[in-house]
This record gives structure tokens, sequence and C-alpha cells, in this order.
């Protein structure tokens, strides 16, 4: 598709408020427990953000697969706020307060968040396998289509909507694949996720060429990851695309200082948009415009 | 060359106060006559400019070649602040109030703007010849090589700072043969010009060529007129180069409005600045860029 | 537009036989006078063109103006074979034998080449006013809107088929501009001329972004001038596009040695169509896909 | 990297003469067993191919494990003709006669080709982890850090030159990983993979961003799998890089009617490479070229 430079489009952006690899080593402020993730999607709420993504952590920080953990969550911030919740399925190395690490993450028990009561509005889909490399592992992020197909199908059987995660051109193929099977319908929404170590690098060009590649009537978000966060924002903020910020995305704010919170980091962001003439979507708008 | 998404580079913000082609007609704000150009040089400086990009009018705010209107413009703002001057060699229609038009402006009137006295800081070099199209009038804009050897030795011999304005990828090519020729020296200052009717249109897929055609180790500044200044300015900026701003490029500001003058539009692009992580650039920092 | 990989349209070769700027002294088998010229574009059909792109030469193979020279050019030609004729408007320096200018060629005689009988098949419209450097001299190529407009709309009353020659981004947006006006219309065609000083330079980045910068439904020919040729025709052709030849464009072959005629470099065209699984487009085919 | 119209560089063709997931039901001339594929390396080798690129199967025409299939395959093909022998690493699905599949390769079996004796000239690495899909199987295709790691580490100390194949701009990236580890060091030789299902698919776009993304001083080869096999190709040797064919990356010629044997699709990428005015190397000369 074409980007829109003069899209009155309202931006939607989303709060991806803590992540599963890294803990309060990187941040202190990091809100790890379901009630300090409650709190961090309210003021990212607050700060202008429509939708929070979740990698839900029990009580010792640790990336849960416990359905129990996600409902209280969900609970939590639906008692505090109106955010869209999107529940990120890559989850898959479990770091302990210790720094060791626990039992990898199965297909099934990844699969099984497709059952979490009360539901989230959202759920991510992983575009591709490939080897996600962080500094706490390296590991096959396995997204296979078999795997996919049966986590969309359960999705759309529950009413959720769907964010696609692509990394690399081969998982925009992926999706159009799934879409030509019919798995897939409708308008896609893609995020276009750059900067993590095994997928497509954060750049200008790595941008551009992915945005070329999704399907002409796509909605799109950019996930940019590290130091390139805010420029890549402003990029795609400008193309028409909406934009991901949060403590999973960067723990730094533009100037390379730590951050206060996830409140910080979406009124910097809700700036950024204001500053070249959008304005952010509100939880409704967004309702409409991704088809929830 | 390739945009620098990490750039620490202060932003050299240049303020394109009037233009010459538009009058009243367009916004009642519009700075014409000389005293009205230093008081909107001395806003735009107020609001985090440095550079100041003439087009010197009469008392009838008509485009003027009489060069005491020149010295008196530019003695006029060096009274009030220090902002670089740069007078654009680009003139051509004279439009006179009641909307007729005058005698065009010739080569030689273009080649007298280098003794002006006192002098400006800064020339601009238009980097080719092409029909430059306007609601006022459809002109050739004349930008022949010998012509342009001709004003760029002038400008050399009196110390005059270059600015090449480009805008189609044949104008570099044009900057690049007179560089081979050693007519250019050192390290060149594009300006990518978008959206003159006439030149390349407003569009990322123009941003995004113009660049890549770049020499490597070039500075570049954004011009782009109309309703795509603001997103094209946002992915300049992310992308590492500089800006300008100012009622020569639009009279609206980000949301469609009149503007209520320069100070408006400058402060809102050193708020773009800010809101991606990066300082606009004090004169003396702008000097030693542009090696003035 | 996308370029098209799989395209299995036939591909319309076009022999530009001599052009109007060099002579003998680049290549002695250069074809000069009508009686020549005629010769060269029966050669050329036989080795595959299907249109000869025509500056015609008077008996001192100087460019001519004079109707005469045209009527008899384009007679012989009828008389030998079928080829479909295209006379190129964008004539401006006569240099005589010794090598001196003439006058240059006005544009009230350029627009004299629509009255030409019996008529050509095909004009050119050249998109776009620059200065077209060559070795003979630097001249203004005025092709402004008024005189193109003009041009256009005597070729439409005479039925002759038009070619867009576009050298530069900026010259696809006037030729988008004059069909907003009405006064292009249908199926557009245009020729990407890379390679003059003074146009895009010939580059794979210029080829790529002049491809995606035509409106969907084009038809497109490379026009690539000098050492580039090969390589650069090779792509227009694995990328779906029609392309031209002839002593006009380059007087050596993939060699770099002198060629002996036009057929030479047809027969290098049809093979290297061949090679990568395309076929030449008869006169007939093209006429079907020129729409003449 | 910039792709380079101009290059006088020999052209290195590569045969994947067999691949190791279709047979004899794809075309009945496929090479299978050690002595087909001798004589299949053999035709390549007169045609024009320097390199050949091995699957190696056994009597069965069943992907190999075994190392005496290898050891017999490359002392047949050295019984012939001096072709540089290059065995692919990316083995994983055991189909057999009948349709049915065998057990996965595993990666255990993977690392232990490179005690091949007498050992192949180059090894290919695969730059990255992804679901390989085909019409047999959809495998995760592991080609993890670790694993590339220690493969490369046992090439170089046994001499073998390395072939990186990369399907995604991950791949490149993870490649210059394993440089600035110093995993990797030279000049590196690339292989843009695009038409698998899991990959980059085969497109023009694709083609010109991953060269892009090349480091500049690096060999680049194109492998494009399916019908868009023979204008890739033309595109890539336009554009200064080297080719592969074979009947592993397409088993039809370029009028989509079933090939001869390899000797036929390498002799028309010989005569590609020569109406465009390239030569192939010789084996000597590949052997400088890739520093053999």
């Amino acid at each position: 598709m074409q980007a829109d430079l003069l899209s009155k489009d309202k931006v939607i952006i989303t709060a991806a408020i803590t992540g599963g690899l890294h803990g309060r080593e990187a941040n202190k402020n990091l809100p790890l427990t379901p009630e300090e993730q409650a709190q961090a999607a309210h003021d990212a709420y607050n700060a202008g953000a429509s939708v929070v993504h979740l990698h839900v952590r029990d009580e010792q920080g640790v990336v849960s697969t416990d359905l129990s953990d996600y409902s209280n969550t969900i609970r939590l911030i639906k008692e505090r706020c109106p955010i869209i919740t999107q529940v990120g399925n890559g989850i898959g190395t479990r770091v302990h307060p210790d720094g060791s690490l626990g039992d990898k993450v199965t297909l099934a028990e990844r699969m099984n968040l497709i059952n979490i009561e009360p539901s989230p509005d959202m759920m991510t889909v992983n575009g591709g396998t490939f080897e996600f490399r962080s500094p706490v592992s390296d590991d096959t992020f396995d997204n296979n289509h078999a795997f996919n197909i049966e986590f969309i199908e359960g999705c759309k059987a529950r009413g959720y909507g769907l964010e696609l995660e692509v990394y690399d051109p081969s998982h925009i193929a992926n999706m159009m694949d799934l879409k030509k099977r019919g798995v897939l319908d409708g308008m896609l929404h893609f995020s276009i996720v750059l900067g993590i170590k095994g997928g497509s690098p954060a750049s200008i060009s790595n941008l551009n060429h992915m945005i070329s590649e999704l399907p002409d009537d796509s909605g799109w978000q950019l996930v940019s990851i590290g130091r390139y966060h805010f420029r890549l924002n402003a990029m795609a903020l400008a193309m028409g695309g909406n934009v991901r910020t949060g403590m999973e995305d960067t723990v730094f704010n533009n100037k390379g200082e730590a951050v206060s919170g996830n409140g910080e980091l979406v009124e910097a962001t809700t700036s950024l948009t204001r500053a070249m003439g959008r304005e952010p979507a509100t939880v409704e708008e967004t309702r409409k415009a991704l088809h929830l």
C-alpha cells in the first residue's frame, strides 16, 4: 500500500506497558504485577492511549500462562478505564527474578490464551517463525502456519479483534496466504515490528519496504524497538500510520533518559501526534476503526 | 546518501517569510515591505529559526530587483537580530497589487543580486531550468548551467554561503556536474524542494528518492510547498534533515487555518523538532554547520 | 504503476535510427539523408522493430524543419515496409557538416510538424522544459505547457498516436496535469528517458522510481542513452516494459564497439527479448497495443 | 550495496541441479542418483556453469545424510569435470518414492555434512530460521545462530568457501551480526533467495530491497524459485550480480515447457548473460572471485 501524507485518520496509540523479557533491572518503574499493570494501563489511557498491549506476569513478575493472572489483570484494568485490551500471544521465555530461566512456554500454553475470561478485546498474531534473540536468550519463536490457523480460528470464534505482527516481508506474505485460504478476512490490521534481533532491523528502508508490501486496504501501526523508537514513530505518524509505544518497546525517553513510566511515553507520543496535526483516537473511535 | 534516524545534529530551521508570488489575498498577515519583513524575520528568530530566506519586495509589495530594497531589508533585519540572511535568486514574476503582471525579471537582474550591500550571508542557487507554474503565471524558470556557473563564482568571490535548490533528480545531477567541473566544492548543502508545479510533486516516494540521490557527505533540508508541508517536514526531521517553513511555503497551519504570521509557523516547527528529540540550531551552530 | 515480471505482452521495439545531434564523426554508419533513413528503417523492421522514431535531416544531414524532407522520408520508408513512423518533435540544434551551429529551431517550427503529409503514425511529446546539454550545445529545451497543449490538440485532431517522453518525475506530473485538464485522455504511453545531461541520469534507482511514479494503467518504454543502454533495456524487458534502441541512443554495441548500423542494434535487442522469454511485437500487434 | 549496471565482472553461473523436495513427478528428466547428478553437473559445466549446488540423494532418490552418498557424488563429478562443488546444508524433509515422508533430518545430521570426504569446495549457510513450506510439507527450517556459528567454524577449519543464503532482510542482519562477532570475515558472498513460501516472495521490490540491504563490498547471486525465474535472473544479470539456475529452482523453460535437463537451463542462462554483454566465468575465474 502507499502511505498517506494527508491522512485525517485519528491515531490509534497502543501502549505496550511491560513486555515479557526485561524486568526492573532495565527500568525501576516497569510495571509487573497485575495491580501495577492496571495502574500503568490507566496512566496510558489518561495520556492518550486507546489500546493496551499486555504481557501478563505473575506476582513475581515472571511471564505467566496462568489464565487467572490474565483474568485478574484484565479485570483490574477494566475497573479503572475503558481502554481496549490486547493480549500478545508471543510469549516464550520465563525469566525469574534472580535472572535464571524457567521452562519455555509451549505452543499449547500460547494456544490456551484464547480462553481468557473476562476475554480481552484483541489478540495479536505473530506472522512467522524466526529466531528471536534478546539479551536474555535466543529462542525459536514458533509461529507456524498450522498454529496460527488454529489460533486465528479460535479468536474469530470468540469475536476477538486481531493485530498481525510482521517482522519481515515473508510474514506479510504468510498473512496474505492465510487471507487467500479464507482464514483471515476483511480489513487486516498489521503491526510492522522493526528492531527485534532476528527480525528486520529498525531502519527507514525497512519501514518503507514493509509499508509498500502491505495490501492496499490495510490498517497498520509501527512497533519499533530501541533507540530508533521516537524517530521511526514520527515517520509512521507522518505517513498516516498508527503507533505503539510503552516500556516494552523502550525504557528511555527521546533524550535517552530512563522514563518515569508508561504515562510519560504515551504523553510524548500524543505530543508528537499533535505536533504534526493529527489527533489521538478515543477508545470509541478505535473500536470503530478496528471493527471491534 | 542515507538518511540518519539517529542524527544528533541540531536542526537548522529556515524561515522563508514571504516568497514572491502571493500577496495579502492569500493571507492578510503576509509581510511585504522591508519593515514588515524585518519584523517577520525577528519573529522567526525568536521562535527558533536561524536562517531567514528572503524575497525582497518594494514598498508596494512587488518583487524587487532594486538593490537598495535589499540593502534596506537586510539592514533592518540585522538591526533587530543576528539571524542569517539568505537571498533567493529564484525570482521571476512581478505581480502588482491589482493582480496585473509586470515585466519578467531578467537573468541579468538576477545576476546582479550578488552585488547587494550590506551583503547577505547566503544565496540560493536553483539547480535546473523548468517551467514554474503558479496560479499567477507559467514561466520558464531559467537556471541554465552558464548562468549558474557565473552566479556561483560571483558568490564564492564574495564569500557567500550557497544553498542548492533541487526540484528533480536531474537538478542533483546538474549540481554534481558543477562539482566535477570544480565550480562547486566542499560540502554541498541541498534544499530538496517538493510541491512546486513543474517540479517533483510533494510525496513520500519523491522525498525518499531525492535523499537517495544526494552525494554521501551532503547537508540537506526539505522545502515542501502546500498542504503536505507539516507531515513532510516531520519526515525530514525524523530522517536527520533540516527544514524550512514560513509563509512562502504555506499560509496555513497544520489544521488548515490561516496562520497569524511566520512566528506561528516557526513555533510549530520548533515544537515538532523537540517532540522527536531534536533541538533547533542557534545562529552560531548554523554558521558552523554551513561553514559561513 | 508496478512493473510486471510475468508480462506476456509482446515487446514493442522502437528504432531511433539517427537522432539530430551527432553525425558521421560519431559513427560512420549513421543514416542521415531521407534515402539512408528509409534503408535504416527497413533494416530495423527486418530485425524486429515495429516503430521507427525519426529525426528527419536534409540532404546535408542537418536537422530539418522543411516539411518536404519529412514527406520524402516517410514516403520512402512506407515504400519499403509497413513499420510505424513516429516523428520526434524534440528538435532544437542545427549542426552543419563543418560542426558549426545554425539557427535554433523555433517553437513555431516544431509546432508545424503536425502538418506533415503523408502524415506519420505517431508524434512524441516532451514532458517538460529543461536544459538539454550535449557535446554540441547546451540549450533550453522548451516544452512548456501552453506549447504542449496546442501540439497535443493538433495531433489529436489529425489522429496521431502520442508517445510521452519524460526525463524527470516532474514531467510525469506535468502529463498527469494535462490528463486532469482533459488534454490527454485514454491510456497514456510513456517513454522514460534516462541519461540525457539535464534529465535524470541513467541508473537503476531512477528507472525504478520513474516506473513507480507512472499512473497504474500506463504503457511504457525505456529510452536509455549511452553506455548503460543494454543493461537498462534488459531491466525494462524483464519488468514488462517496451524498449527503444537505435543509433540515436547508442552508436556502440554491448561490447563497446562501433555498430555496423541500426539493424545490428535491433537484432541485439530482439535477441535479448527472446532470451528472457518474450517476443517482439509485429506492426499489427503494436498498432493494437498503442491504439493507432 | 548498490547494484552496478556497468559491471564487467564475469558471471558466476551456479547450477542447482536437483534440490531435495520434488522428484520425477515434477519433471521426468530430474537427476536423482549420484551417477545422474554427476552427468547433470557435467552437462551444466559444458553449458557454462562453474558451480554445481548439490542436494545429494540416495539410490532411491531420497535426500541423503549418509556421507558415503556425498563422497560418491562428488567423486563422480570430479571424475568428469572441474566444476566447483557446493553442498547445500539446508536439507530437512525426506520424501520417499511413494510420496510418503520419512524422518526429518536433524541438526546433527546437517552439522555432520562438514565431514564429507572428498570434501566439496563450498558449503551454503542458511541465514535464518523460518517455516519452509512446500507442496510436500511445512517445516520449521531451523538455522539458529548457535548452529550456524558451529557450522561456519567447522567449514572455516576445513577451508570450505561459504555461500550465505538469505530469504528475508532479517537474514542479512543475522549474517552481519556474525561478522561483527568475528564468526564471518572477509568478503561475504550472498545468495538472495526469493520465492520460497515462508521467505520473501519473488518480486522486483524484494530484489531491489535485498540488494540495498547487503553490505557494500559483498558478492551476490540471485536464486529465484518458480515462474519468475528467468525475468528475475535477467534483472540480476543486468544489475551486476551472479545467477543460479537448475532444476532445483525451476523445471520449466522460459516458455513454461518442461525442460530436457539442467544443460538446457544453463544454456538459456548463458545466452541471456551474453545477450546483455556479459560473459560466464570459468571455473578458474570463479575460484578467484570467491577466494576458493
